[in-house]
Protein backbone atom coordinates (compact mmCIF):
# COMPACT_ATOMS: atom_id res chain seq x y z
CA UNK A 1 0.00 0.00 0.00
CA UNK A 2 1.29 3.75 -0.63
CA UNK A 3 1.01 5.73 2.65
CA UNK A 4 1.19 9.41 2.66
CA UNK A 5 3.89 9.53 5.52
CA UNK A 6 6.66 7.80 6.98
CA UNK A 7 5.19 7.92 10.19
CA UNK A 8 2.04 5.90 9.38
CA UNK A 9 4.25 3.60 7.83
CA UNK A 10 6.26 2.93 11.39
CA UNK A 11 3.18 2.90 13.49
CA UNK A 12 1.75 0.23 10.89
CA UNK A 13 4.69 -1.98 10.95
CA UNK A 14 5.14 -1.75 14.77
CA UNK A 15 1.09 -2.59 15.26
CA UNK A 16 1.55 -5.35 12.52
CA UNK A 17 4.62 -7.11 15.33
CA UNK A 18 1.85 -7.61 18.09
CA UNK A 19 0.62 -11.46 17.78
CA UNK A 20 -1.92 -12.03 15.42
CA UNK A 21 -2.53 -8.60 13.82
CA UNK A 22 -1.50 -8.10 10.42
CA UNK A 23 -1.54 -4.92 8.26
CA UNK A 24 -5.44 -4.47 7.95
CA UNK A 25 -5.78 -4.58 11.69
CA UNK A 26 -3.06 -2.58 11.96
CA UNK A 27 -4.51 0.35 10.01
CA UNK A 28 -7.50 -0.19 12.36
CA UNK A 29 -5.18 0.65 15.66
CA UNK A 30 -3.47 3.99 13.50
CA UNK A 31 -6.99 5.25 12.62
CA UNK A 32 -7.86 4.84 16.32
CA UNK A 33 -4.73 6.54 17.95
CA UNK A 34 -5.17 9.46 15.06
CA UNK A 35 -8.65 10.16 16.26
CA UNK A 36 -7.36 10.31 19.90
CA UNK A 37 -6.19 12.94 22.03
CA UNK A 38 -2.14 13.33 21.86
CA UNK A 39 -2.33 13.06 25.70
CA UNK A 40 -4.33 9.73 25.72
CA UNK A 41 -1.60 8.73 22.71
CA UNK A 42 1.28 10.25 25.52
CA UNK A 43 -0.40 7.70 28.36
CA UNK A 44 -0.16 4.97 26.19
CA UNK A 45 3.74 5.28 24.98
CA UNK A 46 4.14 5.82 28.58
CA UNK A 47 2.61 2.95 30.28
CA UNK A 48 4.16 0.62 28.07
CA UNK A 49 8.30 2.18 28.63
CA UNK A 50 7.00 2.04 32.41
CA UNK A 51 6.21 -1.81 32.71
CA UNK A 52 9.33 -2.41 30.29
CA UNK A 53 11.30 -0.69 33.34
CA UNK A 54 9.50 -1.87 36.65
CA UNK A 55 8.72 -4.93 35.54
CA UNK A 56 10.86 -8.11 36.59
CA UNK A 57 10.39 -11.64 36.95
CA UNK A 58 9.89 -12.36 40.65
CA UNK A 59 13.10 -14.61 41.13
CA UNK A 60 11.30 -17.47 43.21
CA UNK A 61 8.41 -18.47 40.86
CA UNK A 62 9.24 -16.39 37.56
CA UNK A 63 5.76 -14.63 37.74
CA UNK A 64 6.18 -11.06 36.53
CA UNK A 65 6.31 -8.21 39.34
CA UNK A 66 7.02 -4.97 40.22
CA UNK A 67 9.32 -6.72 43.41
CA UNK A 68 12.46 -8.92 43.53
CA UNK A 69 9.36 -11.29 45.06
CA UNK A 70 6.17 -11.46 44.19
CA UNK A 71 2.73 -10.99 45.76
CA UNK A 72 2.06 -14.43 45.78
CA UNK A 73 5.55 -15.81 46.87
CA UNK A 74 5.77 -13.29 49.65
CA UNK A 75 1.84 -13.71 50.87
CA UNK A 76 2.27 -15.78 54.32
CA UNK A 77 -1.33 -16.87 54.35
CA UNK A 78 -0.58 -19.21 51.09
CA UNK A 79 0.24 -22.48 51.58
CA UNK A 80 3.85 -23.24 50.57
CA UNK A 81 3.44 -26.83 50.56
CA UNK A 82 1.15 -27.00 47.69
CA UNK A 83 2.90 -25.92 43.86
CA UNK A 84 0.66 -25.57 40.67
CA UNK A 85 3.67 -25.70 37.60
CA UNK A 86 2.15 -23.34 34.79
CA UNK A 87 3.26 -22.01 31.34
CA UNK A 88 3.11 -18.92 31.23
CA UNK A 89 2.15 -15.49 33.69
CA UNK A 90 -1.69 -15.80 31.56
CA UNK A 91 -2.32 -19.01 33.41
CA UNK A 92 -1.32 -17.56 36.72
CA UNK A 93 -4.15 -14.40 36.24
CA UNK A 94 -6.43 -17.24 35.32
CA UNK A 95 -6.64 -19.65 38.44
CA UNK A 96 -6.16 -16.38 40.22
CA UNK A 97 -9.45 -15.42 39.09
CA UNK A 98 -11.06 -18.29 40.17
CA UNK A 99 -10.02 -18.00 43.87
CA UNK A 100 -10.23 -21.28 44.62
CA UNK A 101 -6.25 -22.05 45.07
CA UNK A 102 -4.06 -20.78 47.82
CA UNK A 103 -0.82 -22.49 47.15
CA UNK A 104 2.17 -20.96 45.03
CA UNK A 105 3.16 -20.96 41.77
CA UNK A 106 6.16 -21.94 39.42
CA UNK A 107 6.02 -20.66 36.08
CA UNK A 108 7.82 -22.36 33.29
CA UNK A 109 7.93 -19.51 30.94
CA UNK A 110 6.51 -21.79 27.74
CA UNK A 111 5.69 -25.26 27.41
CA UNK A 112 8.02 -28.22 25.77
CA UNK A 113 7.38 -28.35 22.16
CA UNK A 114 9.47 -30.56 19.58
CA UNK A 115 8.06 -28.78 16.88
CA UNK A 116 8.89 -25.27 18.00
CA UNK A 117 12.38 -26.08 18.77
CA UNK A 118 11.43 -25.53 22.59
CA UNK A 119 13.21 -28.28 24.74
CA UNK A 120 13.17 -28.74 28.53
CA UNK A 121 16.37 -26.75 28.80
CA UNK A 122 14.49 -23.65 27.26
CA UNK A 123 11.78 -23.46 30.26
CA UNK A 124 12.73 -22.49 34.34
CA UNK A 125 12.50 -26.56 34.80
CA UNK A 126 15.54 -26.61 36.31
CA UNK A 127 14.67 -24.18 39.00
CA UNK A 128 11.51 -26.28 39.83
CA UNK A 129 13.58 -29.04 40.81
CA UNK A 130 15.70 -26.79 43.17
CA UNK A 131 12.80 -25.55 44.65
CA UNK A 132 11.21 -29.38 45.14
CA UNK A 133 14.42 -30.33 46.45
CA UNK A 134 14.62 -27.82 49.38
CA UNK A 135 11.89 -30.57 50.73
CA UNK A 136 9.41 -27.97 51.92
CA UNK A 137 6.76 -28.48 48.75
CA UNK A 138 4.71 -31.74 49.52
CA UNK A 139 2.47 -31.41 46.23
CA UNK A 140 3.01 -30.32 42.87
CA UNK A 141 -0.10 -29.95 40.45
CA UNK A 142 0.71 -29.35 36.80
CA UNK A 143 -1.85 -27.35 35.02
CA UNK A 144 -1.22 -27.33 31.32
CA UNK A 145 -3.48 -27.34 28.62
CA UNK A 146 -4.56 -30.20 27.15
CA UNK A 147 -2.66 -30.35 23.42
CA UNK A 148 0.70 -32.91 22.48
CA UNK A 149 2.52 -30.16 24.17
CA UNK A 150 0.99 -29.77 27.64
CA UNK A 151 0.89 -33.99 27.99
CA UNK A 152 4.50 -33.58 26.95
CA UNK A 153 5.64 -31.49 29.59
CA UNK A 154 3.57 -33.64 31.96
CA UNK A 155 5.39 -36.22 31.31
CA UNK A 156 8.79 -35.22 31.63
CA UNK A 157 8.33 -33.02 34.84
CA UNK A 158 6.32 -36.61 36.30
CA UNK A 159 9.54 -38.33 35.06
CA UNK A 160 11.92 -35.50 36.38
CA UNK A 161 9.67 -35.00 39.77
CA UNK A 162 9.44 -39.19 40.86
CA UNK A 163 12.76 -39.28 42.48
CA UNK A 164 11.26 -36.82 45.20
CA UNK A 165 8.39 -38.10 47.79
CA UNK A 166 5.87 -35.70 46.53
CA UNK A 167 2.45 -36.12 44.76
CA UNK A 168 2.01 -35.19 41.54
CA UNK A 169 -0.87 -34.24 39.89
CA UNK A 170 -2.97 -32.96 37.20
CA UNK A 171 -5.77 -30.56 37.20
CA UNK A 172 -8.99 -32.42 35.83
CA UNK A 173 -9.99 -33.32 32.97
CA UNK A 174 -13.68 -33.76 31.92
CA UNK A 175 -16.68 -32.26 30.60
CA UNK A 176 -16.81 -28.50 31.32
CA UNK A 177 -19.80 -27.16 33.46
CA UNK A 178 -22.47 -26.46 31.11
CA UNK A 179 -21.43 -28.40 28.40
CA UNK A 180 -23.69 -31.27 27.00
CA UNK A 181 -22.64 -34.90 27.30
CA UNK A 182 -23.79 -35.74 23.59
CA UNK A 183 -21.43 -32.95 21.90
CA UNK A 184 -18.69 -33.91 24.45
CA UNK A 185 -15.20 -36.02 22.37
CA UNK A 186 -15.01 -39.42 23.08
CA UNK A 187 -11.49 -39.04 24.91
CA UNK A 188 -13.07 -36.70 27.04
CA UNK A 189 -16.11 -38.70 27.95
CA UNK A 190 -13.81 -41.34 28.31
CA UNK A 191 -11.58 -39.94 30.55
CA UNK A 192 -14.62 -38.62 32.34
CA UNK A 193 -15.29 -42.23 33.32
CA UNK A 194 -12.06 -43.76 34.04
CA UNK A 195 -11.66 -40.97 36.80
CA UNK A 196 -14.64 -40.62 37.67
CA UNK A 197 -14.88 -38.82 41.55
CA UNK A 198 -17.30 -39.30 44.53
CA UNK A 199 -20.29 -37.33 44.79
CA UNK A 200 -19.97 -35.80 48.12
CA UNK A 201 -16.31 -34.12 46.59
CA UNK A 202 -18.96 -31.70 43.79
CA UNK A 203 -20.18 -28.73 45.18
CA UNK A 204 -23.17 -28.57 43.42
CA UNK A 205 -24.20 -25.07 41.63
CA UNK A 206 -25.79 -23.10 43.59
CA UNK B 1 -8.21 -10.75 36.76
CA UNK B 2 -6.08 -10.73 39.38
CA UNK B 3 -2.87 -8.62 38.21
CA UNK B 4 0.37 -8.56 40.22
CA UNK B 5 1.68 -5.30 39.27
CA UNK B 6 -0.12 -1.73 38.39
CA UNK B 7 1.70 -1.44 35.64
CA UNK B 8 0.51 -4.69 34.09
CA UNK B 9 -3.18 -2.89 34.52
CA UNK B 10 -2.23 0.16 32.98
CA UNK B 11 -0.75 -1.63 29.60
CA UNK B 12 -3.90 -3.90 29.37
CA UNK B 13 -6.29 -0.61 30.07
CA UNK B 14 -4.37 0.94 27.04
CA UNK B 15 -4.13 -1.87 24.77
CA UNK B 16 -8.36 -2.79 25.10
CA UNK B 17 -8.82 0.23 24.04
CA UNK B 18 -7.85 -0.09 20.45
CA UNK B 19 -10.82 -1.08 18.27
CA UNK B 20 -11.56 -4.97 18.56
CA UNK B 21 -9.31 -5.81 21.54
CA UNK B 22 -10.74 -7.63 24.57
CA UNK B 23 -8.77 -8.19 27.51
CA UNK B 24 -7.30 -11.40 26.48
CA UNK B 25 -6.06 -9.68 23.32
CA UNK B 26 -4.46 -7.64 25.32
CA UNK B 27 -2.58 -9.93 27.62
CA UNK B 28 -1.49 -11.68 24.56
CA UNK B 29 -0.25 -8.11 22.98
CA UNK B 30 1.38 -7.51 26.61
CA UNK B 31 3.18 -10.80 26.94
CA UNK B 32 4.48 -10.02 23.50
CA UNK B 33 6.12 -6.69 24.70
CA UNK B 34 7.28 -8.05 28.03
CA UNK B 35 9.09 -10.67 25.73
CA UNK B 36 10.68 -7.58 24.06
CA UNK B 37 13.97 -5.88 24.49
CA UNK B 38 14.04 -2.44 25.61
CA UNK B 39 14.64 -1.32 22.98
CA UNK B 40 11.83 -1.92 20.82
CA UNK B 41 8.96 -1.40 23.15
CA UNK B 42 11.18 2.52 23.12
CA UNK B 43 10.80 2.50 18.98
CA UNK B 44 7.06 1.20 19.30
CA UNK B 45 6.49 4.13 21.97
CA UNK B 46 8.32 6.67 20.08
CA UNK B 47 6.53 5.70 16.53
CA UNK B 48 3.16 6.13 18.42
CA UNK B 49 3.86 10.03 19.66
CA UNK B 50 5.84 10.87 16.92
CA UNK B 51 3.00 9.93 14.47
CA UNK B 52 0.49 12.08 16.72
CA UNK B 53 3.11 15.11 16.80
CA UNK B 54 4.17 15.49 13.10
CA UNK B 55 0.61 14.13 11.44
CA UNK B 56 -1.90 16.62 10.15
CA UNK B 57 -4.76 16.41 8.06
CA UNK B 58 -3.85 17.78 4.12
CA UNK B 59 -6.62 21.46 4.34
CA UNK B 60 -7.99 20.37 0.82
CA UNK B 61 -8.63 17.08 1.19
CA UNK B 62 -8.31 15.96 4.68
CA UNK B 63 -6.46 12.78 4.14
CA UNK B 64 -3.81 12.75 6.36
CA UNK B 65 -0.42 14.05 6.13
CA UNK B 66 2.80 15.35 7.05
CA UNK B 67 2.73 18.33 5.34
CA UNK B 68 -0.15 21.53 5.05
CA UNK B 69 -1.37 20.34 1.80
CA UNK B 70 -0.72 16.67 0.96
CA UNK B 71 1.64 14.60 -1.89
CA UNK B 72 -1.93 13.80 -4.07
CA UNK B 73 -2.65 17.20 -3.64
CA UNK B 74 0.46 18.74 -4.82
CA UNK B 75 1.08 16.30 -7.40
CA UNK B 76 0.84 18.21 -10.65
CA UNK B 77 0.62 14.93 -12.19
CA UNK B 78 -2.66 14.29 -10.97
CA UNK B 79 -6.21 14.95 -12.83
CA UNK B 80 -7.76 17.71 -10.65
CA UNK B 81 -11.01 17.87 -12.23
CA UNK B 82 -11.85 14.41 -10.99
CA UNK B 83 -12.86 14.17 -7.48
CA UNK B 84 -13.60 10.78 -5.51
CA UNK B 85 -15.03 10.93 -2.38
CA UNK B 86 -14.58 8.40 0.48
CA UNK B 87 -15.29 7.81 3.96
CA UNK B 88 -11.70 7.48 5.65
CA UNK B 89 -7.73 7.20 4.77
CA UNK B 90 -8.00 3.26 4.53
CA UNK B 91 -9.94 4.12 1.27
CA UNK B 92 -7.54 6.34 0.11
CA UNK B 93 -4.67 3.90 0.74
CA UNK B 94 -6.84 0.78 -0.79
CA UNK B 95 -7.86 2.79 -4.27
CA UNK B 96 -4.37 4.16 -4.16
CA UNK B 97 -3.25 0.62 -4.05
CA UNK B 98 -5.07 -0.26 -7.28
CA UNK B 99 -3.01 2.64 -9.25
CA UNK B 100 -6.01 2.63 -11.38
CA UNK B 101 -7.05 6.28 -10.65
CA UNK B 102 -5.20 9.62 -10.98
CA UNK B 103 -7.86 12.18 -9.92
CA UNK B 104 -7.72 13.72 -6.64
CA UNK B 105 -9.73 13.01 -3.09
CA UNK B 106 -12.07 14.40 -0.53
CA UNK B 107 -12.46 12.49 3.08
CA UNK B 108 -15.33 12.90 4.79
CA UNK B 109 -14.18 11.47 7.98
CA UNK B 110 -16.94 8.98 8.04
CA UNK B 111 -19.97 8.24 6.65
CA UNK B 112 -24.05 9.46 7.60
CA UNK B 113 -25.25 6.89 10.14
CA UNK B 114 -28.15 8.23 11.67
CA UNK B 115 -27.68 4.96 14.15
CA UNK B 116 -24.64 5.89 15.84
CA UNK B 117 -25.70 9.69 15.27
CA UNK B 118 -23.36 10.59 12.14
CA UNK B 119 -24.74 13.12 10.73
CA UNK B 120 -23.86 15.32 7.79
CA UNK B 121 -22.74 18.15 9.78
CA UNK B 122 -20.35 15.74 11.35
CA UNK B 123 -18.72 15.10 8.29
CA UNK B 124 -15.94 17.15 5.91
CA UNK B 125 -19.30 17.88 3.70
CA UNK B 126 -19.33 21.87 3.64
CA UNK B 127 -15.68 22.06 2.25
CA UNK B 128 -16.45 19.29 -0.07
CA UNK B 129 -19.37 21.69 -1.53
CA UNK B 130 -16.77 24.52 -1.47
CA UNK B 131 -14.27 22.60 -3.42
CA UNK B 132 -17.32 21.76 -5.95
CA UNK B 133 -18.25 25.68 -5.85
CA UNK B 134 -15.29 26.79 -6.99
CA UNK B 135 -15.67 25.52 -10.57
CA UNK B 136 -12.77 23.44 -11.49
CA UNK B 137 -13.98 19.67 -10.66
CA UNK B 138 -16.08 18.49 -13.54
CA UNK B 139 -16.85 15.06 -12.15
CA UNK B 140 -17.38 13.82 -8.33
CA UNK B 141 -16.89 10.01 -8.08
CA UNK B 142 -18.97 8.32 -4.67
CA UNK B 143 -16.81 5.41 -3.48
CA UNK B 144 -18.37 4.77 -0.35
CA UNK B 145 -19.02 0.21 0.91
CA UNK B 146 -22.41 -1.22 -0.35
CA UNK B 147 -24.32 -0.83 2.83
CA UNK B 148 -27.02 1.01 4.16
CA UNK B 149 -25.02 3.85 5.71
CA UNK B 150 -23.31 4.04 2.03
CA UNK B 151 -26.20 4.44 0.23
CA UNK B 152 -27.40 7.41 2.27
CA UNK B 153 -24.27 9.12 2.23
CA UNK B 154 -24.43 8.50 -1.35
CA UNK B 155 -28.15 9.70 -1.77
CA UNK B 156 -27.69 12.67 0.62
CA UNK B 157 -24.38 14.15 -1.62
CA UNK B 158 -26.55 13.54 -4.68
CA UNK B 159 -28.89 15.86 -4.00
CA UNK B 160 -26.42 18.35 -2.22
CA UNK B 161 -24.22 18.39 -5.81
CA UNK B 162 -27.15 18.38 -8.13
CA UNK B 163 -27.02 22.20 -8.28
CA UNK B 164 -23.28 22.40 -9.87
CA UNK B 165 -22.70 21.46 -13.46
CA UNK B 166 -20.87 18.54 -12.83
CA UNK B 167 -20.82 14.51 -13.15
CA UNK B 168 -21.87 12.66 -10.08
CA UNK B 169 -20.82 8.84 -10.48
CA UNK B 170 -20.43 5.92 -7.86
CA UNK B 171 -18.16 2.69 -8.16
CA UNK B 172 -19.39 -0.03 -9.82
CA UNK B 173 -21.64 -2.36 -8.04
CA UNK B 174 -21.38 -5.76 -9.61
CA UNK B 175 -20.12 -9.55 -9.85
CA UNK B 176 -16.55 -9.51 -8.09
CA UNK B 177 -13.04 -10.71 -10.25
CA UNK B 178 -13.64 -14.61 -9.21
CA UNK B 179 -16.79 -14.88 -8.10
CA UNK B 180 -18.94 -17.81 -9.29
CA UNK B 181 -22.43 -16.42 -10.50
CA UNK B 182 -24.50 -19.22 -8.91
CA UNK B 183 -23.56 -17.87 -5.65
CA UNK B 184 -23.49 -14.21 -5.82
CA UNK B 185 -26.62 -12.50 -4.18
CA UNK B 186 -29.71 -11.72 -6.04
CA UNK B 187 -29.42 -7.79 -5.49
CA UNK B 188 -25.59 -7.90 -7.08
CA UNK B 189 -26.91 -10.29 -10.04
CA UNK B 190 -29.54 -8.15 -10.84
CA UNK B 191 -27.99 -4.78 -10.59
CA UNK B 192 -24.99 -6.19 -12.81
CA UNK B 193 -27.27 -7.05 -15.45
CA UNK B 194 -29.22 -3.81 -15.16
CA UNK B 195 -25.99 -1.75 -15.17
CA UNK B 196 -24.75 -3.95 -17.99
CA UNK B 197 -21.24 -2.49 -19.44
CA UNK B 198 -20.11 -2.48 -23.48
CA UNK B 199 -18.03 -5.65 -23.43
CA UNK B 200 -14.75 -2.96 -25.21
CA UNK B 201 -14.52 -1.37 -21.85
CA UNK B 202 -13.76 -4.60 -19.97
CA UNK B 203 -10.17 -5.12 -20.05
CA UNK B 204 -9.19 -8.69 -20.36
CA UNK B 205 -7.32 -10.53 -17.40
CA UNK B 206 -3.75 -10.96 -19.01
Amino acid sequence: MNFSSKHIEDVINEFAKLPGVGRKTAIRYLLHVLKQDDKETETFAAALINMKKELKHCSVCHNISDKEICNICSNHNRDKTVLCVVEDIRDVMAIESTQQYRGVYHVLGGIISPLDGIGPADLNIESLVKRISEGEIKEVIMAFSTTMEGDTTNFYLYKRLKEFNITVSTIARGISIGDELEYADEITLGRSITNRIPYENVLPIR
